[in-house]
């Protein structure tokens, strides 16, 4: 299932909610399932609905595989419904605007050299732990907006990395049983403003900028995408390849990271681990090179999706995010 | 005003409330509201209460100035009630237990080398920008609650912080307008377990486990703390000071790191920054001295208040919070 976050175009995002993307249609999650309830006889139809699909994909994660098989039933309604049921709760795909799948994450964890083949070209060891760090929820955007390039910096750099969204409760996980743990994945750029990440020799401040974290265009539920361990990932900048590598290359994989950030700290649904980036970001390449106002930045993860946002010249006191 | 997150002994942390503390009684915002509407012919008193004085001090926190006037008025209303009325809504100090004043913030941010005579001590040059580095909400406990020392190192070290609470959402805010979006200050402890921390160069690993942000008791508002320049601030382990200095020997000032951080990002109200530590930490004493099982770690700041915590040995599984 490819489960986003979405609102109609003509629609503010206070409302958005929950949906399932199939086939460039978008399933409204609640309203199916609140007509289905009203179908049934339900008084309280409407409130019921937002109980079990909030607007929140956090919350939604929460209710665990329950969660999970009250989306497919409403999926399986949806199917074998006659063209007028359709019509009130399914959407065109360019009817809506795609948020991002995941907003309220009480952790986003970063891993930085992580992709093997980069790190072994750079001369370095492998490291012995992921080297960790953090973004806040203030950097999350959606896969429609654009990414801010506040004039704080002239070196806004890309990064694409694979994401995976926690689904249970997670403390001091095995290896084996990690999976059991992921809601599923999705597509994101760790944006960086490299000079303020190399002021100091925590990273944080070149990490945290408001619209840093672009995620999307979608969930992939872990359900369908069983197997993280042999996705391309690559990134490209008005079209041209910048980045390119697999998540077999990962030196910490999906289930090493759930193991390891587990066994520190209590991982709740819809925290998000970004798993590190490959080779060839901006500030790497020689001469290096920078995004500017108007590149177009677009990621691709095989089985996952693409990501594309447009970079665009912002002033800080401007934004009310 | 000290603002407090508390339940009574007798209930679960799931009944939690807001209250403030005043000469060794809590006032509980939400029964004396409720009992004060419902004197005035309110139907819905209950729920009104609920929402002006929701149980999580950032939701609260988000009503702004309206809510600390709401609670300036409750007070000033139990004041002048019978001791019959009284009853209802305050609670002897020994009768409930405290929590963390702020809970469930979107970022703890967290500043790093920014005791000027401690940098200068160690032959340091003064930063030019602050240190940054993150915790997450996992990390936050109460002032009644026990430090976990998890069996995942020996490592266990203690900092002692002037903890700035957020009132509202600041963008850019300038140094000159900065305390204007200070709710209120509260006490911390930046526990660290010192070999995570120093495994690769990104501390986050060491400064995230669960249990290491112990906050209160309580928040102390910007309006009774005006001037936060000049406060005195300790530490000790059981009983013998380990740590001593002021809040004017900070770097980077409680106005300097509001133009600092909302430069960067969107602050929200609930947003907790910790300021720093002063020198006498035990990784830096010699010999090393770390805390154990049963030590009692106490954190004193003047017209703030003392925040002491037991470290209690403990396995990461057993946990949950």
């Amino acid at each position: 299932m490819k489960l986003v976050m979405f609102q109609l175009k003509s629609e503010e995002k206070e409302n958005q909610r929950i949906g399932v993307v199939e086939n460039d249609v978008v399933v409204d999650l609640q309203k199916a399932y609140a007509a289905l309830l009203k179908d049934g006889g339900s008084v309280r139809a409407e409130e019921m609905a937002k109980t079990v699909f909030p607007s929140e994909t956090a919350e939604f994660l929460k209710g665990g595989e329950k969660s999970l098989e009250e989306a497919k039933y409403v999926l399986s309604s949806v199917e074998n419904a006659s063209d007028e049921w359709k019509k009130q709760c399914t959407f065109p795909r360019d009817e809506v605007k795609l948020n991002a799948p995941v907003q309220a994450p009480q952790k986003i964890l970063c891993v930085g050299h992580n992709y093997r083949e980069h790190i072994l070209e750079m001369g370095r060891d492998l490291p012995e732990y992921p080297v960790s760090f953090a973004k806040f929820a203030n950097t999350i955007i959606g896969p429609e907006d654009d990414i801010p390039k506040y004039d704080i910096s002239d070196q806004l750099d890309y990064e694409a990395e694979f994401a995976i969204v926690i689904g249970k409760r997670a403390c001091n996980v095995k290896k084996e049983d990690a999976l059991d743990y992921v809601a599923g994945y999705t597509v994101a750029n760790d944006v960086t403003y490299r000079d303020l990440q190399r002021r100091t020799l925590q990273w944080l401040q070149g990490k945290s900028v408001d619209g840093t974290a672009p995620l999307g265009p979608w969930l992939v539920t872990s359900d369908e995408l069983t197997d993280p361990s042999n996705l391309e990932i690559s990134l490209s900048v008005n079209g041209e390849e910048r980045q390119r590598s697999n998540t077999k290359n990962l030196v910490f994989s999906v289930e090493d990271l759930v193991e390891f950030f587990s066994g520190l700290m209590t991982l709740e649904p819809g925290d998000v681990i970004l798993s590190g980036t490959p080779g060839g970001v901006g500030f790497a390449r020689d001469p290096k090179t920078f995004m500017k106002d108007g590149d177009v930045c677009t990621v691709n993860i095989d089985s996952v999706g693409t990501l594309e946002n447009r970079v665009k010249a912002a002033k800080r006191a401007e934004v009310k995010l």
